[in-house]
């Protein structure tokens, strides 16, 4: 079905089934001049937005329409959760070619209808255009969270130890097998891995509520732009330095296959090649226990992978063997590539 | 200066100067994952977004960038004034070619942040990215509404009479002369109240509070799209029909002046035009006289242009001399654009 027979009110009328999961709050959706919420007493609002662009973020054609919409949606929730909060509603803006197929459309929102589903989201307004160039999705997402619980990049202090969530680089991975079409030989279970972290990516929003419960987390920021980057942003917001161990780097098997059979360092996916959307935070030494002890009831895959360090020692890499070198910055910029990891 | 120059951090750095404008509240503006807000207790949240694309609501090289700046933003304060409500806090998503100059860049900021500053409108976030076409701007407003001044488009009844601010088919005007480069013979005064109208168009965020205060305001919708869709949204939303009295429509003597000099109909204009974000709204017929009191008093130039009739009605045109004709329906559809007046 093409966009032009159904129109705009017979799309946003298609699209806007099943937006609203979480009815309580939410006083109007989709259809009047803005959404209307109610937001719980003494508690903070988060706002974030993420725009991706059809030949930015995703070629034309190959991610499936699904995980597009997946990952727009991803994106935005994996911030809410680096803030230590619950996500609540979304705003989805969309750009659309007048060749697309109906369908196409239907198959990105079914993407994010899923995930927000999951995480009890609502979809509660947008706007539906007509693109002349290629798709454009600007997501933003608005949640809630607890004074106690906000967990700001800046609250990092020296001798906090450095943690992560599940394992890194396997956004890159994916990426690696999808650009290089088929060409690298590898077992159908590593191909699955790699390209299902890379489609299908997890917002750690369940994960942050259970750890905040510890009372020993302090700054958090999610893995967007790649280990180096994003710690690089608590290091700066927190007026700190901090030092890495990469053996303790959490990398799949999978990701390591990825890594050998293209040729790539596993080490470099993980410190530059972002698109995650684990948690990066620090803790108070006397809470790493808590958290480990919290991390395994909850199945929460947890590494302590370095410490906070005073500011005049940088960013650095800190190996087993006693050897210590200058964490290069890097990780995504949208507008400086040359260089750069990725 | 070219955005290869400064980075994407560069870039966020200069964009980020002086978007607090009313801190109160603002517990985390631009730097960390999301934006933290307070919102006051009692109230109810308005959220809002609106995309504009380069090449389908702007064309390049002919807005200039302070206006482009200045549009994004209106339209969605427009959004907040039609529920009612104050503005407080934007975030703006951008996608950006990569030849554009920082400077101009810097000028949709300008033109955003000039507007922002006379509504107390604080951009809170947003995100920057490159863009592979042209400028993508999207736009998300976050506002406030106490319970009993929220206006929904659902809340007019047979019997109100329907009012408009201002004066329509303006921003067409504007349009149209735009389009027609220079070849229409008009006196500067005509064109300069036209393109203002169509560049710099003003949100009614002043007026609709001055207008509550009278509690005669029953639905209200800005008017976007033209007359004739917008009331037409009032009627749908609200399960009435509603006629509108056409010699009763504020058309300025510059619209009309265009209209003449394009050989247009200035009705048509003001019916199928849109963008002209004067407040559309229907008040019960006891608290016109209160309206029109408040704006004499405020200085808001204010019309009754037609009455809400039940469903069966139709939406209908009522001309003095008493023929009535169906009012077709029109206005901007972002993916039928054929056989519309614009």
């Amino acid at each position: 079905m093409r966009l032009g027979d159904i129109g705009e009110m017979g799309l946003i009328k298609l699209l806007s089934k099943d937006t609203i999961v979480s009815p309580a709050g939410v006083r109007v959706g989709i259809g009047d001049d803005t959404a209307v919420l109610e937001l719980g007493e003494d508690r903070l609002l988060l706002a974030t937005v993420d725009m991706l662009l059809e030949g930015e973020h995703f070629l034309p054609g190959t991610m499936p329409s699904k995980a597009l919409g997946h990952k727009a949606l991803a994106v935005n929730l994996s911030d809410i959760a680096a803030m230590g909060g619950v996500a609540r509603h979304a705003l989805v803006a969309i750009g659309i070619p007048a060749d697309r197929e109906v369908e196409e459309i239907e198959a990105i929102y079914a993407g994010m209808k899923e995930l927000a589903r999951q995480h009890g989201v609502n979809i509660v307004g947008g706007d539906t255009v007509h693109s002349p160039q290629g798709l454009v999705l600007s997501i933003t997402v608005l949640g809630e969270v607890e004074e106690k619980n906000l967990t700001l990049r800046s609250a990092a202090q020296v001798g906090d130890k450095i943690l992560v969530t599940g394992d890194l680089g396997k956004s890159q991975a994916g990426l690696t097998l999808l650009l290089a079409k088929g060409a690298l030989p590898l077992p159908a279970a590593v191909v699955r891995e790699a390209e299902e972290a890379h489609y299908y990516p997890q917002p750690r929003l369940r994960e942050i509520r259970a750890l905040l419960a510890t009372g020993a987390v302090r700054a958090v920021n999610d893995v967007s732009d790649g280990l180096a980057k994003d710690l690089g942003e608590i290091a700066e917001s927190s007026g700190v330095g901090a030092e890495l161990w990469p053996e303790e780097i959490p990398i799949s098997t999978s990701t390591r296959a990825v890594a050998a059979a293209a040729g790539g360092d596993p080490l470099a996916y993980a410190l530059y090649g972002g698109e995650d959307f684990e948690l990066l935070f620090t803790a108070a030494p006397g809470g790493v226990e808590a958290l480990l002890a919290c991390g395994k009831r909850e199945g929460i895959p947890l590494k302590v992978i370095g410490e906070v360090k005073p500011a005049a020692a940088g960013l650095t890499l800190r190996w087993r063997d006693g050897r210590i070198q200058g964490l290069r910055p890097g990780g995504w910029d949208h507008f400086q590539r040359q260089g750069e990891d990725r």
